[in-house]
This record gives C-alpha cells, sequence and structure tokens, in this order.
C-alpha cells in the first residue's frame, strides 16, 4: 500500500496479468485513485465508460487509465490497457488497499465455549459469542456482537462484521466476509394452516455458505426447513436482502440491495439480480440471467434471460409494454376520434344509401 | 424426538387429532422427514400438492403421507388423512423437534438492572441487557446482545435470539418469538413542518404484542406516537419488515418478508399480506383480506377481498389489467390498422360518392 | 414536562413562536394529547385534516387545537391558531416529553480505547466498542452493543441505540440520533468483473452525516469508494434505508421506510422519497423533489417535480397512464367493437357498391 510511480504501477498491474503500455512521463508518483471529476494533483483516475468521455480533458488527476484511443488527447501520462476498470480496481488496491480491522487477539471479553475451536491468529473482539462445538478456522476476524451458534463450521481468513448472527449448524467457507447485522440461519416462515390458526413446522435444515461470498449489512438467510439452503462460491450480497428458506443459489452470482427471494427459489451460476427485485417460491432462474430492479418474478427464468417488470418478463417485451403504456393516454384519445370516425362513415354510408 | 415406527407415528397424529390409517408395512422405521425429492431410505414424504403427483413413483423415501387416491400406486407404505400437510408439521415436530437453544441459565455476563425482575427457569445469555423496572415471565430464552428497556414487560417462554432491542415501556405475551436483529419500540418517523425544516414529534406511545407471536429477523416495529402500535395473538411475521407507529395488526395474520405498512394501519384477523407489498397510512384491511406480493395499497381493502398491483386493485381486475398490458403492443398494431381502414374507408366512401 | 392548564400552553406556544387565542375555559388542566377518536377526559386533540372534521363533535377530549372555523361549533375549549400540527407537537413535546434514556453514566462494561476521546457527561452503556482514535462530545447516549470504530468522529448530543456499527473514519454531526441496528459505513457492492468472477474494489472512502440527523432502525448508509457518501444536516430517515457508495443527499430530507439508493446518487435540498421507492445509480434528485412510494426511478428528476411509477415518470402523467390501465379491459373491448363496425362497413360498402 501507498505512493508508487506509473511506470511501477504499469509493472504491477502487468504481473497481476494485465498487459500495459505507459504513455508519457512513467516517474510520476502516484499517490491515489479517484473519479475523472473528484480526481486532484498527484491522483490517478480512469476512463472507462465512453459516457464520460468529456471529462478528460478537464480532470486535475496527474495520469489516467484508460484504453487507446487515438482520437483522444488525454493530455495527462496515461496507462494504456484494454480493461480500465480492472486496472483501477487493482490499483485501488496497490494503493489504497482494503479496509483494515482493529486487532482484538483473542480478546478477554468473549464468551468462547471451551468446547469450540479457533485456528491460529484469532483476532476476535469483546462482546463476541462462540457456541459449543463451533469450529473457526485461521486468520478470523470477528467483531464485536457476533453470535456463533452450537456446531457452526466457518473456514479461514473470515470478517464477521459487528452483531452477526449464526446460528447452529450452519457452515461458512473460506475467505467469507459478511456485514453487520446479517442474520445467518433464523427460522423460516414456516407453518401449517389449522383452521385459521398458524402451526409452526420446525425449521430443522440448515445453511451452507461457499467461499469467497461476501454478504452485506442487515441480510436475512433463513435456515432449510428441513435439507440445506446454499449460497454458491463466489457470490456477493449487497445489504437488506431476504433469503427464504430451501433457496440454492449458484456461484459467482450478484444481488443488489433489498432484493427477495421467496423459499425454495433456484438461481444458477453467474446471475445477477438487481435492486428491490422479488421472486416467488419454487421457481427457477437460469445460468447468467439477468432480474433487473424492482422486478416481480413469477415465472421461472431461462438461462442467459434478462427480466423486467411486475409480473416480469423478458426484458425486450416489457421495454415495450412500458412504451405502450406510455402511449395510452394518446390511445385513448385515438380510440375516441375512431369512434367518431367511424360514426361519421356510418352516416355518411346510411345518408348515400338513402341518396342512392 | 427421535425415530419412531410407522404405526407409532399414526397413533402420534390420532392422539393430536388427526384421523389416519396405516396402508401396508407399519413397522417399518421413520428416521427423518423429507420432501419427495430429496427423500431418502428411512425417510417419510407428503404429497399434499397436486403438482407433484408424479414424483411419488420416483421418490426414494420409505414411507409416504397422503389423501386416500386410488388412482395413485405409492408402491411405499402410506399414512392415509385429510390433511398431509399438517400431518407432516407434526410428525417432524415429533421426529425432528423444534431448533433447540443454548443453555446459558442466568449468565453472569448479563446486565440485569436490580429492580427488574425475571420469572423461574431463566436462559439469558452474556451481553444481554435487562433495564430497571423491566418484567419477563417464566422460561425466557435471550441470547446474546439483546437489550430490554425500562419497564419492558414481557410473558412466559419467550425466545428472544440475538441482538434484538425492545425499547421502554413494550409489552409482549406468552410464547412470542423473535428472531435476531429486529428493533421494537424505536421512534416512528414524525415531525411537523416548519419552513422547510422537520420538528420531531415525541414518540410517546408503545408496542404491545399478543400471544404465539413470532417475528422474523431485523424487522422494525415503531412504537405509537401517543398510542399503542399492536399486533394480535398468533399473527406470524417474516424478516424484513416494517410496521409503522400506531398501527393495529389483528390475530392469526401473516405477513411475508419485506413487508411495509405506513403509520396508523388498521389490518384485520387472519390477514395475508405477501413479499414487499406496502400499504400507504391510515387505511383498514378487513379480516381474511390477501394483499399479493409487491403490491402498493393505497386504498382500503375490503374483508375477505385479495388484492394485487401499484397501485392495487382486487386480484381479477388486476390480472385482466395484466392481460390487457401484456397485449398492448399488439393493441397498438389493431389501432394503426384499423386507423388505415378507416381511412380507406373513407376513401372508397368519397369516391361511391363522387361516382354516385 | 406534566400536566398545565390550557391558558399556560397558550403561552407556552406563544413563546415558541406561535400566537394563538383560548376560546372557552383557559384553566381547564389538560394532562395529555390525542386523536380525536382515542382523546379522554383531562386530553386535549386537535384539528389539522378536514377529513376528520366530522370527528369533532363526538370527541371526548377536554379542550382542541384547532384553526379559526366559524362554522364548526367546538362545544369545548379551543386553543385557536394557523397551524394546529405544530401546535401539537409543541404540546406533546411540551407535556408528554421526548423518551428518555436509560443512565448508564460511563459504564464500566464498555470497552473503550484509551486513545479515544469521550466528552464531557456521557451515557456510555455495558457492551459498547469505540475503538482507537474515535472522539465523541458532549452529552453522547451509546446504547448496548454500539461499535463505533477506529478514528470515527461524533459530535454533542447524539443518542445511538443498541447495536448501531459505525465503521472506522466516518464523521457524524451534533444532535444525530440513529436507531437500533443501523449500520453506517459498511463496504458497499463494489468488484470489477474479471471473466465469470467478481474482484473485490477496496471501499477506501467514507460517510459524513450532518447535523440534526435521525436515521431510523436497521438502515444500511455504504461508504465511498474512494470519495464520501454524505447525508446533509436535518434529514430524517426511517427504517430499513439502503443507501449505496457515494450518494450525497442535501439537507432536511425526508425518507421513507425500505427506500434503497443505488451508488452515487445526488439529492438536493428537502427531497421527500416516499415508501419502498427505489432510484438507479449516478441519477440527481433536484430540490424540493417528490418521489413517491414504490417509485422506480430511472432519470434524473427536476427540482420540485413529483414522480410516480415504475418507471417513474412526473405524478400528473403517471396518473393518467394508471387509469388508462385501468381502462384498458374496456378499452379492448372497445377495439373489438370497433374492428366489427369497420368490417360490417366495408361490407355496406361493398353492397352499396355492387348496387350503384
Amino acid at each position: 500500500m501507498g505512493p508508487l510511480t506509473l511506470a511501477e504501477l504499469s509493472e504491477h498491474l502487468r504481473n497481476e496479468g494485465l498487459p500495459n503500455e505507459v504513455r508519457g512521463d512513467g516517474e510520476r508518483t502516484i499517490t491515489g485513485c479517484a473519479t475523472l471529476d473528484a480526481a486532484s494533483e498527484g491522483q490517478i483516475t480512469f476512463l472507462a465508460n465512453v459516457k464520460y468521455r468529456d471529462r478528460v480533458s478537464s480532470t486535475k488527476a496527474s495520469a489516467i487509465i484508460m484504453q487507446d484511443d487515438p482520437t483522444l488527447d488525454a493530455k495527462i501520462p496515461q496507462i494504456i490497457c484494454s480493461d480500465p476498470y480492472l486496472a483501477l480496481t487493482l490499483a485501488i488496491v496497490k494503493i489504497h488497499g482494503h479496509r483494515s480491522h482493529p486487532q482484538w487477539g483473542m480478546h478477554a471479553g468473549a464468551h468462547v465455549d471451551s468446547t469450540a475451536t479457533i485456528g491460529h491468529n484469532p483476532n476476535i473482539a469483546p462482546g463476541v459469542t462462540i457456541c459449543a462445538g463451533a469450529s473457526i478456522g485461521d486468520n478470523a476476524t470477528i467483531y464485536p456482537g457476533v453470535y456463533i451458534g452450537p456446531n457452526v463450521t466457518i473456514g479461514d481468513d473470515v470478517v464477521l462484521s459487528p452483531n452477526i448472527a449464526i446460528h447452529q449448524g450452519c457452515k461458512l467457507g473460506h475467505r467469507v466476509m459478511i456485514h453487520a447485522g446479517t442474520v445467518i440461519g433464523e427460522d423460516g416462515l414456516g407453518y401449517a394452516p389449522v383452521g385459521q390458526k398458524w402451526l409452526k413446522i420446525p425449521q430443522a435444515g440448515s445453511v451452507e455458505i461457499g467461499d469467497d461470498v461476501e454478504i452485506g449489512a442487515n441480510c436475512t438467510i433463513d435456515r432449510g426447513t428441513l435439507g440445506t439452503t446454499k449460497i454458491g462460491s463466489g457470490s456477493k450480497f449487497s445489504n437488506l436482502i431476504c433469503i427464504g428458506h430451501g433457496c440454492e443459489i449458484g456461484d459467482d452470482c450478484m444481488f443488489v440491495a433489498q432484493v427477495g427471494l421467496a423459499g425454495s427459489v433456484t438461481v444458477g451460476r453467474h446471475v445477477t439480480i438487481a435492486g428491490q427485485a422479488g421472486i416467488v417460491g419454487h421457481l427457477s432462474i437460469g445460468d447468467n440471467a439477468q432480474v433487473l430492479a424492482q422486478a416481480g418474478v413469477n415465472s421461472s427464468v431461462k438461462p442467459g434471460e434478462a427480466v423486467l417488470g411486475s409480473p416480469a418478463v423478458p426484458v425486450a417485451e416489457a421495454r415495450r409494454q412500458m412504451v405502450a403504456v406510455l402511449k395510452l393516454p394518446e390511445m385513448r384519445n385515438q380510440l375516441r376520434q375512431m369512434e367518431k370516425e367511424i360514426a361519421s362513415l356510418k352516416e355518411a354510408l346510411a345518408e348515400s344509401k338513402a341518396n342512392g
């Protein structure tokens, strides 16, 4: 972490597998990264979206990461590469680094059951509770107020932010990061109707979360009723997301904030679900599908398909509908006009007959 | 809890008030319950939805709970009864049991005010805070990080999961179960406009929650401004639900995740509100009404009525609208076509006149 | 706080800047405030919405706050003023007062780093964690389970409810009130796609919250990726609200529950966003704009404009669309009818020609 020259950054990107070329003064020192508008002296900026092309001439940055573009005169030194957004990400990691965490070691104010096992190099805060039979890997960072239930299994290198609850028997993989207030493995909404009363169905299942999963703040992941709610490796969730009991979510998915999945939804690999979208229970969402913002999905989605609207339909169809709805007031006028024209045609025809 | 024979399960169901009959080998041992697809040797499955009828022939379960159906040859031993879903629920309770809780007794790491009263057989974790004048019944299970404010009153046999906050003066009945991170009795959004500023209205009311209520994780239940926000006995809420100040919710309601009620909504008995639906303030939702997923309710709903859409309308009307919206692009084509036809009719008529 | 006579209340309102006049017995003692329907003997009620005018004759209140209205015979003593809602608010503050807080002093069960600085008159509960370099002003009330990260800066007179997390480097102004379970400064959803994998972008920015901000329970405010997420002074948020990284929200805004803003949204001054509305990233919402409930905003909103629908459009247009959608089934019938009429016109014309 910290400042480096443009040439050193270029070499770092190359070492990370990203071919690139410096144009201009490679000895310039780069102290930070910023957007085109926000950047100041000493910072490097980037152009990843042509929409912001006009801002390149006015940026105060000292260097820019961009694709090769003979038509754009950047005026400042450049790192030219095929994927400026990835290059920027690698630059941020190199220069700013990830958020660091307070260091507690194994704090005496944590309540750890004597039958729990904890790996090497723990960083466990006061006010953490770890129950009987729980197993936690190496290098765990566990913030204050985290509750880890009986027989929970957690891999290496996890970060659990404050006030998370992980209920009994749930399993988390390696390098999982969960943000504050998220609840894993609470009972889902399962009841049998008995007259007008509701009889609780035991929620006897569990939750399994793969490696490299990141889950945002204040999410809720219900445990399975009898089986297991699963979140595949590499999947990333934002905040306030609700996953119903028995859902199975594939690897490398991206769920935006406030998404809700009812129970037993199956989601394939690399699916994107945008903000505030909801999915009815027992449906299936295919690999690489996209569910757009606020969609209400009430039928299964094919692999690769993008859906929008409530009820959700393929996005092209949804856009046609939305345009048509925009035109509705105009259509009503047309209808009224046509009714008049038909009436006068009738009249004219009757007249023409009478005169015939 | 634990395994039993099919005949023993049958007798247990009868004892619970559910008449039933064993067909086939009643001595078969049942070790668990599972869905038709997931069941394996030793487990009992069930058929409650005709949609899954085809799966009966391929299940690996050792027995099945189903209705009498002469046309379906189940091949495995059966428990025949009128309500297989209820029978399954009772079987799960009997064989798997409800989730058990860690046992803390009255943990020394809890902060309990000397003026608080706590009933027999407490199970109170470290990191719990119980303030002055609070009163808690017998057999309370209170997980770490729960905050119970001054003069809160709580009945017997409650389960409060980690990191719940219950603010001063709120009342909870018997057998209430609340999941992690839920907040009861925070201030609602109440301000008087003073020019472009907002003047906070004291939220001086309270919250009352009846018996046998279950509330999911990370919900928020605002206290009344002057009166009391009420949740009737037997009502069940999923996660991430928001109840505005002064709402009065009847008995035996079922609210699915991410539902939001603005302030002063009155909800009758046995009302279902599906996921992500929202209800505008000061409305009334009648007994046994149903609000479907993502509905936006902006006028009161009659008893027994089901509403859908945003703005919500009776479901039959909403479905007609949705079908019509699906047909909109086609309607626009029809309109264009008809305009042409009217134009050519006009022309033909003019011609006919000219020729007349 | 506590009871006072109507004349004393009148004087208090005058002292607070609200001219008013007592009509009837000014010596009547007022013990509390309540709505027209809920009020009982000894309480004062109010009429702020003409919709409830009919209820004045039946209220059991001992006095009423209302505008001058010669056509309404209130029968009980009155405080006549131009803004009854503001008068009521001031009366509630005077008689009921704001919620008080448990008093912990500087509790020994809080974990406060030796390098943190805390102002005069702290009220800090057990189970609070305050990390290195944090700075907290005078008169702070901090409930149990609150986590305050390294180098967080907090002004005077704040109230932080239970189980809040405020991550490192975030800044809060004076008189900020945050309700339970809210998370400030967690990482937002930032990844660079690498094939089908997601590479985490460090979230190296911060959050700044102005003076007099109130934030509801279980909200999430992402820290900026490189810059700062900002919430302007005097803004008020309800519960379960999600603010994406890099948003900049102006002063005196009002956000209702379950609102979601994606990243880098700019919101002006005094903007109202109603419940469950969502705003796409990088948009701009002008001063005094209104986003109505459940709106899905996918293009920027002009100052003073009110938008509704998903996708959101100006409210008059949205209402025209909604009416037109309500009329759609009827429009389809009209279309069918017109097609028949056109067909019979064609026929008649052909006949007329043949006969011509």
